[in-house]
This record gives C-alpha cells, structure tokens and sequence, in this order.
C-alpha cells in the first residue's frame, strides 16, 4: 500500500503527465482577463447550435479536438475517456463520448468533476492499465441557469452572492510519459454538509467541503501551504474564497497564505457587476486550470501547484423536498519536473 | 503494459474479490422468482419515507449498510465508495456517500453504472491504490418514471416493448483479499448509437452495445461463449435479449449459446402483464447480481461468469431536441477460486 497516503490522499509512484490541454469558451468568457489563454473562443452562446445543449456539448468537442489535435493523437489510440458535466444524465459527455469512439466512464461531481476525472486517470495509467486518457468536463451558462434555476428568459434579478455560470469546456490529455506538469498526488474528498439549504449560494456550501480537503491534503502529504507556488481553489467565488480561507483557519489551524487564489475570481473582471461573487461551473476550473495555469506551468513560471474542484451534489429535486446541499472537493497536486 | 487485453479489455494481475453484498429492494421485486435471495424487502414502495427520491436513497443505504453489516466492516476502513444512479446529479449516491462519510467518485453510465463501478474499482484496488472499495448504484420505479417520462399519477398505457425500472438498490464490497468472486478480466464500453430514437424501448436502443461489448470481450481475450457458466447483460429485457442474440450472431459471428440470460428477463414473473418486457434500471443489474448471483457463485453452482450491464445515455431534454439515445454496455468476468 506504498501509494495510500494517510487516510484519504495517493502519492503516484509513476505519475502520469498532462501532454496537452484545449480550451474552448463563450463570447463573455472571451472578454475577461484569461482571454488570452483559451484556444477557441465562440462569438456566440450558441456556437452555431440550435439549443444551448448542442451548444454546450459543442464546446466540449472542440476543447477535445484541440488536446488531441495539439498532439496529433488520433481517437483510437486514446485508452479511455473520463467526462462528466452539470447536465441531467451528463449528456455533454455522453454524446461526446459517441462522437469520439473511445471507452468511456460517466462521472459526476458536479464542479468537482474536472478532478475527480483527473484522480481516476491518474489511478488508472499509474496502475498500469493504459497509456492515454483523455478528461473532459464542461459547463453553459443558459444550459446550467435553466436546469438548475429559473427559465433564461425570466432574467430574474440575481443575489450579491450569486455566481455567474462559466460557459467553456476544457479537455486534458493525460499521458504515461511525455513533458508537462505531473499529477504527482491526489486526495480524493468526502461529502461535506454544513446544511446549507440555499442553492443560489454554491460558494458558501462548498466552502467547508474545499477546506477539509486541503486540510486532508496538507495532513495526508505532510506538506505545507508553502510547498505550492498556487493553491487553486475551482469555482468558489468572492463568498466561498473568504469562507474556505476562515474554515481553514478556524477550524483546522491551517493558514492558507497569500498563494491561495480560486478559479471564479481569475476568470472575471471583477468589476463587472454581471459577475457578482465570481465564475463558477464545471467549466470553471477546467478552463482557468487547463488554460491560464497550463500555460504558467509550461513556461516555468509556476513548478507546484493545488487544484481543489468543489462541488455542490444537490439536484432541484432535492432542494425543493427541502434537503441540504451536501458537498464534496477533490485535489491534486501538479508539479513540474 | 501487462494489463491491458487488445483494445477495450483489462486483465487483473491482482484481482480483488467481492467479499460482501447487499441488497435492499421493493414490495414487488420482493414477490417475484428472486425473492429469496435479497437481503431486505420494503412492504411499501415509500419505504416509510415522505418522497419517492428518499424511499430510493434508503434503499441505497440499506443496501451499502448490509454489505458492510455482514462482515462488520466500519465505514472509516473503506478507502472508497462509488457510487451512481438515474437521479438527476445523481443525488442518491451523492447523499449516501455524505451518511457513510466515505471518500466518493460519483458516476453516471445510466443503467451501466454497477459493472462502470465495479472496474473502477477494480482497477484503484488491483494498481494499488487501497485495500476496500464499497460499489453500490439504485433505482426506484416511481423516481425513474416521473423523472424520464411521466408523472406517475398519468397511469400513462405502457407498450408491449416497455420495461418496469426495478426498485432496488444493491452494494458490493470489493476487496484485495479474501473469500468471494473474483473480477479477473473487464471490458471497458464504446457509446454505440443506431439511431434510435424512442425512450419508451430501451431494450432496442441498448442491445447494439451490449453486443459491441460482448464482442469486444470475446476478441480481446481469447475466450468464447463456453468458457462462461453465465453470459448475463444488465437490463435488455425481452427485446434487447432477442436483439443481443441476434446482433451477435448477424454482426460479429458470435453464438452466444444458451447460457445467455438478462436480469430483466430473470427478476420478474415473465407471465405478469405489468412486467411488459421485463425488468431495467440501475438496480436490475445490482440486485440481481448481487442477490440472485452472487449467492449461487459462493454455493458453487456457478464458477465463471460474464457480467455486462448497459446504459441508456439520453436525457429527456436531448430526447425533446430530436437527439438519437447514445448506449453503453461495460462488462466484467467474475470467477470464483
């Protein structure tokens, strides 16, 4: 059991490298601070679809184009595809997962689910069981906003702590050997629940869930916040930032320190009063990690690195039966040789 | 690269065992052929919960605390739980997993989710990665109507090619040692996609997957049709059987041969009307593999089997927007010492 650290983290013994990433995002994801570091940009929350669905699943294929184009791979010599996203029976995923041809595992985390797919890639190269994986995950701000809140037509008034739903997705080509940052440890989170009961505050019940993970994280690794150039956490916006900072603090003695940044505060303007608390969405992390970060990494300007995605596993169902929103964040680390 | 078997196919250098299950199912799986081999029966199919959605999510619980019940396994020496089902964001497992405290991978493969759990499984514990993994998936016939098709008070005229979603929930413990079945070999599915178009005839939609799947596994490991007391696919039903049959025989020249069964043909009463053409959801496969099966591999009177269920990977929304059902079928072989 040489790769079980402490009781929820892994160290890979042979950790697998992410060899190339794409990116593909909405007309506003285009227009914030990142711009510079997506792939494909759409001049339209359409992309040339009929439905934000299509639309949606649409960026995905794109974002997957552009990993394995960036390389040259074709289709079939990819092992598995591990993809997940915010809609009801994942079927971003799904149809991309047909569109593509290559064995596929569904997976669900909600937000978390960028990471989540990472670790089992991770697990399953590491262990020998294939060469090349592909991870995607994708979110849409209209697909997301009429599934999980009201119709897009209402253009209800939002609350301050609201956050604005990223529209992009972003694929990862995870490879046995090659150049990149290695995914050199993973903890993998459990389902935290502080009762929080308001869905339109994603930041504030995932807080708890990104703190006891990067508590788990530093505990398990014998690591400190210090070991990483960035802790990044997925899409917890201005409200969760500030609460995982203080969860940290309070309840597990853990300072953060000023390395510690979270993917809905880097994807917006800030000033921008759409954007409210911050990004948010599978297609936060994946975009800001496997755009800006990636880049950062390959040119040296960051060695080490946290991701931690979190994610709110609750449905409209639940909430409406009057259930918690219980919570769940999973990281890795990735390091540059 | 040991472990990898052809294209789509793994075979376990250190094939963990599945040393427990668990079943829980409702009031009227517990009247049909394989009542007496679940662990727990409901009376009611609200199984004293206010909601549908909770009366699944107990039965899930039921299910995983039994698993661990039988061999006295406390939640905190699970390294993993995973989990899915065919609610929305799957908040069935999503809920489960924050009761047992266990660090959880969400997945969705629709009705292929117990055999997409028992490979990732099966692969996190053969590569090492922990020693004790719980899989468990459900379903429940009132949840899955209402939310794939409609309200249950329509009391809607079924056709002669539906299915009746089981209610049920099973779990697996799945162990690097110890006494049970092992999983030896898995097949990792491709979405298949044949255009089809109606929800109301999942058999149909389903059989071309099971059928690439079971090829699949053939061509990668060198085995045939004989080398397995039991070929058993998840959920076809009456139809997807027949179709399985066929497109074995008409596509790939394979004779799948009279040990060929479903779940959905062996969990109900073939001669209920309201059975139509037999049994699906998540919880087919799970309980008829874990109940039913399971207790016939440990008596002895089977040694080797393949098991592989299938999902429907639609939603209701890609379904209004004229998109074909994309399908998956995963398999795995269980073999007794």
């Amino acid at each position: 059991m040489t790769n079980k650290l402490g009781k929820q983290s892994l160290r890979f013994a042979s950790p697998p490298v992410i060899t190339s990433t794409g990116t593909a995002v909405g007309p506003f994801e285009a227009q914030g601070p990142l711009k510079d570091d997506f792939d494909f940009c759409y001049r339209d929350e359409m992309a040339g679809e009929k439905s934000f669905e299509k639309a949606e699943r649409r960026l995905m294929y794109q974002a997957c184009n552009i990993a394995l184009g960036k390389q040259h791979i074709p289709n079939d010599q990819v092992d598995y595809l591990f993809g997940g996203d915010l809609l009801n029976q994942i079927i971003s995923a799904g149809f991309n997962a047909r569109d593509f041809g290559i064995p596929f595992f569904g997976i669900y985390g909600a937000c978390s689910t960028s990471v989540e797919g990472l670790i089992l890639a991770t697990i399953t190269l590491s262990g020998g069981f294939g060469n090349l994986a592909l991870i995607t995950t994708s979110s849409h701000n209209s697909t997301a906003e009429r599934q999980f809140r009201y119709p897009t037509e209402y253009a209800c008034q939002r609350k301050p702590y609201s956050q604005w739903t990223v529209t992009g997705a972003g694929a990862a080509v995870l490879s046995s050997s090659g150049n990149g940052p290695k995914i050199t440890t993973a903890t993998v989170g459990k389902v935290a629940d502080m009762a929080c009961k308001d869905p339109l505050n994603m930041g504030a019940a995932m807080a708890p869930a990104a703190a006891a993970t990067l508590a788990q994280h530093f505990s398990d690794t014998g690591r400190n916040p210090e070991f990483y150039d960035l802790i990044l956490t997925g899409d917890l916006g201005k409200v969760g930032h500030e609460m995982t900072l203080e969860w940290c603090r309070n309840q597990y003695q853990l300072d953060l320190g000023p390395n510690y940044q979270d993917c809905g505060l880097l994807i917006y303007d800030q000033n921008n009063p759409q954007v409210h608390a911050g990004g948010s969405g599978c297609g936060c992390a994946a975009i800001t990690v496997y755009g800006h970060i990636y880049k950062r990494m390959m040119n040296g300007e960051l060695k080490k690195i946290l991701v931690a995605a979190t994610g709110a596993l609750h449905s409209p169902i639940s909430c409406q039966q009057g259930e918690n929103i219980p919570c769940i964040a999973h990281a890795v680390s990735l390091e540059m040789p």
